[in-house]
């Protein structure tokens, strides 16, 4: 750990490789195996660097509390209970999301390979985190990666009072020459869940817009949410049939070809997984896809920016710029989350930590 | 042609077979196969009766003046140009978009029922008209389709004031028990073109937040957009990151990985048609699948409303609707448009016209 000064008071900033290795042995001293352990925290962290702290360290607290409770069961079992030559639906009987989700997009670039195109689903899963992480699996491999998941209910439908759908997020990954990866990965939702607890948690309002409250009125009261609220779909009162439409989409390819259930079915838990990878080079030479892939890019970014804006970015662009920063001047981690998080591993009888 | 007294004016109003009957005719003496002229005039008519009338009937004296000028070649030869036994890309050479983008459905169909999952592209395609048509072929042989195409720039990226993108409609239909189909047919600009050109039409203004002018501004002018301006991605100022990606996504998809070229290069024109079948079976009892799909939308549609809603519409619903008023009532073809329709056959030698 090093500290920074800044609003007058010390902050614990952590180089990346060391919040890994408080995650690999807090997870491990609560029974996961070790590779799990690993890939678990990295994925984590990951999510750190490129900006996304919610889908950050801060999880190993919830996740130990879980394998604690029994929702998550490290070292599962992972099932293929289908299985055609271009596609596998895996039971991952509850184990970490990430682990099902890792070894779920292995076996689509794997099938992909030999058959084009392939879509692998997973239930019985855990929460996966950020779904860049497996769409740009493979885009690493010169494939095209979509990820969508759902999970427990938020959305409200378009025009609707209560919550049915998730957020519905949808994850397109394509192979290029820029230096970052080319990934969308947006929620249908008009924000993800994440942005109303942030401001929860700081005390802060948020734009009429994002939610209504249990009646089906607009709110800017973060805490109307979690009173029976809803989060809008994408498009607002004249365009929320959009966000609603593409949410659906995603609710069924993740909620019902996966088996994993919808979001608003009693009970509902963890993340109903599609994964799908689709294998360039039967289409065209790699080379001609990524060099076309880069030249739109080039075109956008070089393209006039509108009064109120400095400049484009393009997904995947600003979770670059995140991680060149940090990777150089470390992750700040809030002063509560690491004091819970230094407890945790007191438990845990961890002491090598920082 | 049966006509309705309105607004103190004779109204020209058809029944749909009629349409059909007159597109045909019109297209057969312009060139087309009769086939061909009957594949495209239904699906004209289609648009008509679900409500979508800009991709309607109108489209005739388009196409004609289209095939006259030899950016429509009726007859031309659909060539595979590569296949395996999961993918195809098809060049359209320049047929009838409506008659490619068939074959492409079938041919994904029949792919998919051998291989669980199947993508068909086509470039050299003309304006293959409504989306969900084709998608829906899937779901009527109890799979998952989708479609998504790529077109002409219209559409800025978030933050920029230049046209570079088409409006980068998603499609997605599902097979259920409802007694619509369960379809999702979606732009991801905040409109699509059609809606402002038709207030531009009918001389109104439209809402801030649609476009902005050829330099970069808001504007509510119809007449902005055509002289320099664009459309917006949805999500409008704070949340159309999330249009343009998905907007990004499907441009990649339809116009680099088929082959057609992106919106913004030189002379674009046509459709990129991007077409993917999911064979349910393979996953999954496709009873189990049609029943987990109709009960998400009982649910959905016997939920609250909100205030301001009357009731929950869900994707497919409305054009159903609108298509059980129109096969009784009849078509209403704008008078303008039915005096071009009728110069157009007498030009053609087409006299039989109601």
């Amino acid at each position: 750990m090093f500290t920074k000064y800044e609003e007058g008071r010390l902050m614990p900033i952590f180089y990346a490789n060391q919040l890994i290795d408080v995650g690999t042995k807090i997870f491990s001293a609560a029974g996961a195996p070790l590779e799990e352990a690993r890939i678990v925290s990295e994925l984590l962290v990951k999510s750190n660097l490129v900006g996304h702290d919610s889908h950050g360290i801060i999880r190993v607290i919830q996740y130990v509390n879980e394998i604690e409770n029994g929702s998550i069961r490290p070292g599962a079992r992972i099932e293929i209970v289908r299985e055609t030559p271009s596609i596998a639906v895996l039971n991952g009987n509850w184990g970490f999301g990430q682990v099902v989700a890792k070894k779920a997009m292995e076996i689509a670039v794997e099938k992909a390979r030999k058959n084009t195109v392939s879509i692998v689903c997973a239930f019985n899963c855990n929460h996966i985190g950020r779904l860049a992480d497996y769409a740009i699996m493979a885009s690493e491999n010169d494939m095209i990666g979509i990820v969508m998941v759902n999970s427990t209910k938020f959305v409200a439908p378009h025009g609707g009072r209560e919550r049915l759908l998730s957020t519905g997020p949808m994850c397109f990954a394509f192979p290029s020459y820029l230096e970052f990866p080319l990934v969308i990965d947006v929620a249908t939702s008009v924000v993800a869940e994440g942005k109303v607890r942030v401001a929860l948690h700081k005390g802060e309002k948020i734009p009429y817009g994002w939610i209504i409250d249990k009646n089906g009125n607009p709110s800017n009261d973060p805490k109307d949410l979690y009173d029976g609220g809803a989060l809008l779909p994408l498009g607002g009162d004249e365009h929320g049939h959009k966000g609603f439409g593409l949410g659906l989409a995603v609710e069924v390819l993740s909620g019902i070809l996966t088996g994993a259930g919808c979001a608003y079915e009693e009970g509902k838990k963890g993340n109903g997984v599609f994964f799908e990878a689709i294998n360039i080079g039967d289409f065209m030479p790699i080379e001609e896809f990524k060099k076309r892939a880069s030249d739109l890019i080039r075109v956008i970014k070089s393209s006039k920016p509108r009064p109120g804006f400095k400049e484009i970015l393009v997904p995947g662009e600003p979770e670059y710029l995140t991680e060149k920063i940090r990777l150089k001047e470390g992750i700040y981690v809030p002063e509560k989350t690491w004091e819970e998080i230094k407890n945790l591993a007191k438990k845990l009888g961890v002491n090598e930590i920082p």
